[in-house]
């Protein structure tokens, strides 16, 4: 399973047993051309993928916004920024301004960790990358020292709403 | 324009002037065939329509969860609820059990008004529909009497969110 249908999966048990409600948002789609046949459904005969201008996830936790991106890295030392885009960078800065609660989910696949890094951590190492021309990647020490790792359970099989929980009290 | 068109160009401006990051879910799609063809874009060469299972717009306001719906009808004395589905009913009804506010936007497009009806007082038409067996719609008078209305202006087009105000400060 990739780490988005792990989330997902996780996600259907928080809604299931009243906990949360965080959804994947669906993927954006350019749409050329449709056809409509008779007596049978409308079907897409040519459309392409649009980037996404937000992040993958939100919801509602605890009465807090929720919102969040899941990313998995190959590399084994350190998690490459390249896998944020400046527009996602952008959209959680101006959830948290209005009181969101915002991070990412990051999985270094070859070690089989996953880590919630917040989103003020991960701005602190985009800016750096952006203003000082700094490096382009966050070390894997800075993640696991800045970071709460999730390990995996059961039910939830990743319960990272337990980290949320730090979050949430840290802003309490 | 529709009502849809006016609410996400009412966004946008609530967006750029940092009043609230509110956003229209992707159109969900069920991929079916695509084609990678060398040296240009993925092409989308099958899909159909999913039916939606939440709503159509969510986002993050003053601090609070925000998620809601926009409907049209072109009937002149009621609100029909088969523009609900049931499963936006029950979204509603997870967000607010954690502290969202859900509402409905509708637009009685005869008329040209546009009312905000609080989610609470659409479960009440809806339950009874489904209990007793009550009527299908809710008349014209009830959504006058228990929504906001929200007049055009001119930026943003639908300050929907001056009728949100009214909630949050029910609740607060
Ligand atoms: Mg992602
Ligand atoms: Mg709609």
């Amino acid at each position: 399973m990739t780490l988005e249908q792990e989330i997902n999966q996780s996600n259907t048990y928080y809604l299931s047993h009243d906990v949360a409600v965080i959804h994947k948002k669906p993927t954006p789609i350019q749409i050329v051309n449709v056809d409509y046949p008779k007596r049978s459904a409308a079907v897409i005969k040519e459309a392409y993928f649009k980037q996404a201008s937000t992040t993958d996830y939100n919801g509602v936790y605890r009465g807090f916004y929720i919102d969040f991106d899941v990313k998995e890295t190959q590399n084994k030392t350190a998690f490459p920024l390249h896998n944020f885009h400046q527009h996602q960078i952008d959209h959680m800065r101006q959830c948290i301004a209005h009181g969101g609660i915002c991070f990412a989910l990051i999985k270094f696949v070859f070690l089989d960790q996953i880590y919630l890094l917040k989103a003020s951590d991960l701005f602190s190492y985009w800016d750096a990358m952006e203003n000082d021309d700094g490096r382009k990647s966050i070390p894997l020490a800075d993640v696991q020292k800045l970071g709460t790792e999730i390990k995996y359970k059961i039910q939830p099989l990743i319960p990272y709403l337990s980290a949320v929980d730090q979050l949430i009290n840290e802003i309490s």
